[in-house]
């Protein structure tokens, strides 16, 4: 019996997975027909990229499961047409990767990188910076990346708490939780970074009230979502001196347009929402396993809970 | 009976250190008398900062070793007046500080933060860098700070090698020994650390010949010694682009002349010796403990071996 998988994404990210896909299905020992194109009715699971175009999943009668092919399940975790389990990407690489980007910019912002790479031209001025132990670091969410990364920069001794909506214990971090939790995340965080993912309950959680928790001059990192920040507070918080610097990788509308004035404030850094690309190699190897795990009535990997949305 | 300590460096430090070690050596439970200014036949233990005036030890009669300030001692060492033992200063705060140095300008490089500290100017680039694992690090010399440093960025994913002149074994890194070693590392450094003392046999490790070593657009990070690098040579190889850029912490002369083409070249930057800096906290209890074990017979920490001058 040949399994059919429908890859609904656009042309390009068929091109980058199809060899990586089928090198890791014929790894997983499957018989399976993957394609761009199958007849709805004829469709065992459906590799989705969330900026595709299915929006009706009724078609496909004998569907058993959706993989998505990131992290984020916003578009599609709502719709009501979608009756079958739902996965989300858990991609090494791609939690990699975060971590990455996140430590590479928190130390960029602890150590006061930007001073020399523009270039001190000439004067031997002797600024020592704190020591990481010295420097407080709140990660708002503990999620797969949120965890990842603080645990990562309390490796690197930063003094690390976390914040997530219910109580998580994690070894060696300071874990904050609820809505006192959170001010109390805020008011010490020198360095803020937003892990969490889109829900209605994290939507707008930096807002001018709750910026205003931050001490002056904090640093913002957003690697999470677009939705998590109210963009005119933020850039009122900008003016006022109480953010010191946003470093932004995810916006409420992407490609940022042009006229965005975050492009020009010269204090916001943007990344074109690289922080958390889901790597080919390792992502097939999750959406292939999942594959089999469905064929083998098995539960499948990183489910989601379609009530919290993540 | 009182143990006569002589601060021996400049007002600046004194300044900066009279109170940590005081507190130390209160912690320490000692019965002492420390200051800038002892009569040279009264000093028992001489605190040294490398760059003071001290060139005859002969008059200090009763002296029973001298506690570098700092981790470098090569102007110290060869000193034929010194005869009494030499500990370096082995700071877990200047450890820390030169892994988040390292760690810090060695993710610059590897995520490309220039372009976005430089802004992108309004276009929506999706370059995403290679996962660590597949950037391959070289760190030359494993000594307390080269071995930490290697050990952090192999615990970030870096596919990380370190180098030594013996042969050594470190848990989860691969480690290169030796002529052979050294080009093997070389061959390899996508991004090269130099992180050795200051010996004859390190001095210009970095010349025309062993630059032709690295991969076209190779990255070199020196928070070592300024004399591990024949500056000539790696001028002409960043000319070249076998060598794409230098980030220099030490320099043959400090503080860097104004005119030295370092200061204005595009593709060099300069840190002024602040990677490596001894914080007086950490660093006067790990004078205290010397002094102490000094006083009780007891072997002293960090010391020297004055035939390989480290």
């Amino acid at each position: 019996m040949t399994t059919n998988i429908l890859f609904a994404a656009n042309a390009t990210r068929w091109a980058t997975y199809e060899a990586p896909l089928r090198r890791a299905l014929d790894a997983a020992g499957l018989s399976y027909d993957l394609s761009p194109e199958h007849a709805p009715e004829t469709v065992d699971y459906i590799v989705y990229a969330p900026s595709q175009e299915i929006s009706d999943f009724t078609p496909f009668k004998r569907l058993k499961a959706v993989l998505n092919l990131w992290a984020g399940v916003e578009t599609v975790v709502n719709n009501p047409t979608l009756r079958v389990p739902l996965a989300r990407m858990v991609d090494h690489g791609l939690t990699r990767g975060m971590v990455e980007w996140v430590t590479g910019h928190v130390l960029r912002h602890h150590l006061g990188l930007d001073a020399y790479i523009h270039g001190l031209n000439g004067r031997w001025t002797h600024n020592v910076p704190p020591l990481a132990r010295d420097r407080r670091v709140s990660v708002l969410g503990l999620g797969e990346l949120g965890r990842a990364c603080a645990e990562t920069l309390a490796g690197l001794g930063f003094d690390t708490a976390g914040w997530s909506r219910s109580a998580r214990t994690i070894p060696n971090l300071t874990c904050l939780h609820g809505a006192d939790g959170l001010t109390a995340a805020l008011e010490r965080a020198e360095i803020l970074v937003l892990l969490l993912p889109d829900t209605p309950a994290t939507r707008d959680i930096l807002t001018a009230a709750t910026l205003a928790h931050l001490p002056e001059g904090a640093v913002i990192l957003n690697p999470g979502r677009g939705t998590l920040i109210d963009d005119a507070a933020l850039l009122t918080a900008l003016e006022s001196g109480r953010v010191g610097h946003a470093t932004l990788d995810t916006f409420r509308t992407e490609p940022l347009p042009p006229e965005h004035p975050y492009w020009a404030h010269p204090r916001v850094t943007i990344t074109p929402h690289i922080a958390s690309e889901t790597r080919p190699d390792t992502a097939s190897e999750v959406i292939a396993e999942n594959v089999r795990r469905g064929e083998a009535g098995e539960p499948l990997l990183h489910l989601v809970d379609r009530d919290l949305g993540y």
